[in-house]
């Protein structure tokens, strides 16, 4: 994709939102995706400079049950003082709620590959994380350390850095490099832009560059950094990826209220440490990520 | 080394500490180094525990000018953020005031090499950063990768949570894969223990398996844990690892007192982004690391 073409999809991602704000008056546009029905000439602009296809909001509308929201949910523990044993307790609660994976650090992988064999959890781990700014090379070289182990879901950071100073085919390789790896392996590959370090204007272009890079999913946040997920990232990061990549929202989501807000604005996948208070309805205190 | 011959010297280390606090009343003792002086017999035993050497303190007492505290300085800039721009600034910075290296995330080691090259500052990146929770391979590839590209120091980052189940051979070959990669390329490899996640206990037993795998320093911080080096745990830190193992200190130094009060402590390595104000001795506020 090139640097030109990128401008020109900001540009109209940010007159959209300016239409989006003159068009939708109190509630009668809840999100985005109401651009679908409500601009249809501004919205088949937006296909035509790049964007395969406008989501509708997969999650809107549906009804959620306790099942169908636990497969929308990996499973998390990325703390650095995190034992085998918790681990270990993380599978097992994974399994007991039928969670979508569990998510951990790399030097897990090999554990909860061998814990959830035979089960439908996937195991779901994170490369170049959370700084994003290890080189390319280490990254497609973890990644395919992973996958060897049986990792089967990703989640790479991008090179924040690089994106800022605007050297759009360094991220673009990064991500496919990692990308191509899992690809490789049948896995899932998700890109982490860790929003709370971006202008609007930095998370349209990392979620452009993502799709480019065919990653399955753009995922919000590291948990690591100042912020976590928020509904007007889900929605603003739904709206320009469609509906052919995932949007996972991850950071912060504590509660019920929180994940199916997040679902809501567009998410289809929720990273979550309390994840077994989502799926309970149990209101008691979290410690978060 | 065995379990059972760390879990001795871990236990003789309390013993000192016990001792230590008997024997110092006000400013009498004022810091562990002096053990050397005050209870000779107690050290005789610790070596014979297998510490090769207790330390002095090597900083202490030794008069400190502009010139010298530079060269203990590695100036450091790990936010995910940086701009190639501001590394170009922290490279400047470096050779102006004559540090002993830059401390930058691994996607920055080729520009740094170019910018730093024929001065006497040194290129530091980090490996495993900073969670330390990524697999031994991935560890020993990314400072394979790094060193290629001219780092000429790697600070890694143990293990955290296999450490805390007890699984010393894990973390010591951890550390040893970095370490050898290191030598190959006759680069100085750090250790950096993560203090703020670790009990003096599990302090002690990181500090003696990073000196067993042959590292050069142990290092306190990453900088993006709860907290930052503390003068208490750079002198237990130069206690345990003793004079032929250096002791750097990171996290939160962030003025020339900070600074002064660690080397004093048994530091003889400072990391700091806030080093011009440090060795300028300008009191202005700072963001910190």
């Amino acid at each position: 994709m090139s640097d030109k073409l990128i401008d020109r999809v900001v540009n109209q991602v940010f007159t959209e939102k300016a239409l989006h704000k003159f068009y939708c008056v109190g509630d009668t546009c809840a999100g985005w995706e109401r651009n679908v029905v409500d601009q249809p000439t501004a919205v088949k602009q937006i296909v035509n400079n790049g964007a395969e296809r406008i989501s509708a909001g997969k999650g809107v509308g549906s009804e959620l049950n306790d099942i169908s929201l636990a497969r929308m949910i990996d499973h998390t523990m990325l703390k650095p003082e995190a034992t085998p044993q918790e681990i270990t307790t993380l599978c097992e609660e994974a399994k007991k709620y039928n969670f979508a994976s569990v998510c951990v650090n790399p030097s897990y992988v090999p554990l909860c590959s061998k814990l959830l064999v035979g089960t439908d959890v996937k195991v779901c781990t994170v490369i170049g994380f959370p700084l994003g700014a290890t080189s390319t090379a280490a990254k497609r070289a973890e990644a395919e350390d992973v996958l060897n182990e049986g990792a089967q879901e990703i989640d790479m950071v991008i090179n924040i850095g690089k994106l800022k100073a605007g050297d759009y085919q360094y991220v673009f390789n990064d991500i496919n490099q990692v990308v191509l790896a899992a690809k490789r392996k049948n896995a899932v590959a998700k890109v982490i832009i860790e929003t709370a370090l971006l202008s609007d204007e930095e998370k349209v272009k990392a979620c452009l560059i993502s799709k480019e890079a065919k990653a399955d999913f753009v995922k919000t946040s590291t948990g690591f950094s100042k912020g976590g997920a928020t509904a007007g990232d889900i929605a603003l990061m739904r709206y320009v990826v469609g509906s052919s990549v995932g949007v996972k929202a991850s950071g912060g989501v504590r509660t019920l209220e929180d994940a199916e807000e997040m679902i809501k604005s567009g998410a289809d996948r929720i990273g979550a440490s309390a994840s077994v208070k989502i799926v309970t309805g149990d209101k008691s205190e979290s410690k978060g990520y």
